[in-house]
């Protein structure tokens, strides 16, 4: 199965110049959904992950079955104001404006061994804030692992020496 | 295993008067997320569904898993702006606030058999606005699955005459 044929490019959105790619085509068929959730699942137990991490919102549509298939816990990252107890933050800039990233001060610990799973990894400042969030709380970032990787935006380079395994590249 | 044991009870978030139910202590628990997505996947499996349905974000974060379980698809509904091709759309009120709710216009079609999927039943609102989404695609909504059930915010008189699966209801 070719994931790539599932993925639709949207001009202009969500403004002029990008490239939107559009990964709901993938999540509604079936099989393509579990081939890359299974990719990432195998790639991630590989590495001895015990948690995942994912960023809000679309790091939950697959870093949450990952977590499922691995039979570990799955711990969010979100927006300012979605996380009810005390939170650890990190801003960063994203492809197009600026963002923060939260997450559960008690969420990780020493000893645990993360996997960060996101949809597309762009310029790579989402990924290597959630990177920030996991280390400033004791945790091992085993990984980074993503549906889409946009080389030419060199997000691989950014985020530095870590294993990356992305299912399609543009 | 008894699921409420992980949900934290958080008072006056996100403001005043309202007692959140914090689901990310259930999350970070691989066996207690395990458990929840299972229980919904049987759940889901016995009414015949052939989709997921979730909302915008929490609703990713037990959708998708169930999807993957069930091998079926995932269909995301998002807030507006989100969701980069053709979509219809539904307003309604919230616990706190009013929300509108989108979905991709080919997201779905006659013959799908759709179970709505999301973290928390309180007054129903997202829920109705979900399954209206649904049925104006031409889908058949099998039944409506969340993790926690506000009872006394009468969510499910609401929704009216729907299977309606909850695990934790308080």
């Amino acid at each position: 199965m070719k994931l790539n044929e599932y993925i639709k490019n949207v001009p202009n959105f969500p403004k002029d110049g990008i490239q939107f790619k559009d990964i709901t085509p993938l999540l509604e068929d079936g099989d393509a959904f579990r081939e890359a959730i299974d990719e990432l699942t195998t790639w991630a137990s590989s590495l001895g992950a015990t948690k995942v991490v994912g960023p809000d919102a679309r790091g939950f549509i697959l870093g949450c079955p990952v977590a499922y298939a691995l039979k570990t816990g799955f711990v969010p990252v979100r927006k300012p104001g979605k996380l009810p107890r005390e939170t650890i933050s990190q801003s960063y800039e994203l492809e197009y404006g600026s963002n923060t990233l939260c997450m559960h001060k008690d969420a990780l610990k020493k000893g645990d061994k993360v996997v960060i799973i996101d949809d597309l990894l762009a310029t790579g400042g989402t990924v290597v804030a959630a990177i920030n969030l996991c280390e400033k709380l004791g945790a091992e970032v085993m990984g980074v692992g993503v549906l889409i990787e946009l080389s030419e935006l060199k997000g691989r380079e950014f985020i530095g020496n870590y294993n990356i395994k992305s299912l399609i590249s543009y």
